[in-house]
């Protein structure tokens, strides 16, 4: 599958995943972001930029602020594309 | 056919697309932004700088933001000029 | 022919076209733009700098942002002297 | 043991010491900074990028502004991830 | 003759010419600028820097914005000193 | 003796020295300064960046503006860490 | 003699010379700026930075504007304290 989407640059696409999700490593993401996800599935990457290297790849469980990217519909679905160097990590 | 206009620098020429417009794939923009197109396709594409190559080539349907780009009216129709980093991605 | 005046580092001077101009290609620039003209031929080009090498040349026909460059009188005439980034692309 | 989380590039989670804890070679925090720990051990760091190399490692014991940092919680804990150049230096 | 004063790095000395002031080849300088001059003779030039070699010498005739440089008096007389990026052209 | 604690990248740590205090080559801090002194005694220096040398070593005697730095309490006693760029000069 | 203060980095101790002060070469400093001296001589000088060279030396009569450096009180005299970019240039 995947998408039919290419970010360009140093761009992610995230599949952002719902608030009441818990991982089975038990991971909860915190309270205060309740209303808006900040956990979220890679579903496409970037080729970076002459000055930065993409490090994320599709399929990683990412953490990334709760006000970071913008809002993409794609294929039906609600997603977000943000610059890999909004991500704060890889769970 | 082609635009007779060359893009100056790392900026392209983009062709929006209405947005009750959907593609073969399903592809819809996002509800909010229906007043303003944020899909599009590229007619010119400048040379890129000493800092930055280009990536997207005429005809690449691509997605921008909602505010990106300039207005202009090119041999008598509407297009957005707007840099190449202001692109989100090439559907 | 030609300027007597030498535009420094990555600046150009540009001898803008009214409003009501049309090219033999029928181009018009936007109807929100009629008070000040974006359209102007190119008559004197700075030398670049380290880093920054000149696209444009004499004689070219570009267009510009409306609130591009700084007036200037020479010889009798009104100019516009701006920074070639600051030109979109040339017609 | 250790966490599963890795953070990106120049960033590192730290996990907060109470105020109220003296370590053994008798460090307090200034008073000013008793309502939020300034002190805290590193649990995770990234790998650096082009232009940063990494110097905290794990288990480091650190001080770092009272302001610093973005709240997480990864299993069930409350952590900070921050910049590696938020940090003031290893105890 | 010449200036007994040595500007650092990109920076020139510029005796403003009288608004009034007409050159053999007709040269007027914007109406707007009536009360401050625009145009100047170059009288000292620094040694430029890493990143900038100077492009004026001694003796040309430059133009420049009207709000640009700083006032000097050297010997008696007012000068400008101003970095060479602010002098847009040499007549 | 020394302190166990290493600053990060550029930073420094300066031990206050009152205002009241003259040194041996009767050195006093400006008037206007009084009420926080602007001369301490460099107690633990960092390793620099890539891009910054540390200059300055354990023991100097150095000036640094009025409000440089941040209060840090370590092993009981106040000292200021800042960045070595904030440091005017050595005495 | 010469003072016992070391500049760091770029910077430089200037001994203001007062405004009343005329030099053999008939030197005045603006009238605007009676209240606070622009004219001074440089007594210490920094070692540069990697990006940055020194070019004026101890003993240079400089100019430099009315609102650059810090006040410092050293061995009982007032100097100014700043970046030699604030430097105008050498008499």
């Amino acid at each position: 599958m995947g998408l039919k989407f290419k970010p360009l640059a140093d761009r992610v696409v995230v599949e952002p995943v719902e608030a009441e999700t818990k991982t089975a490593s038990g991971i909860y993401i915190p309270d205060s972001a309740k209303e808006k996800p900040q956990h979220g599935k890679v579903v496409a990457v970037g080729n970076g930029t002459k000055d930065y290297d993409m490090t994320v790849k599709e399929g990683d469980q990412v953490l990334y602020g709760k006000f970071s990217g913008t809002e993409l519909k794609l294929e039906g679905k609600d997603y977000l594309i943000m610059k890999e160097s909004e991500i704060l990590g890889i769970l």
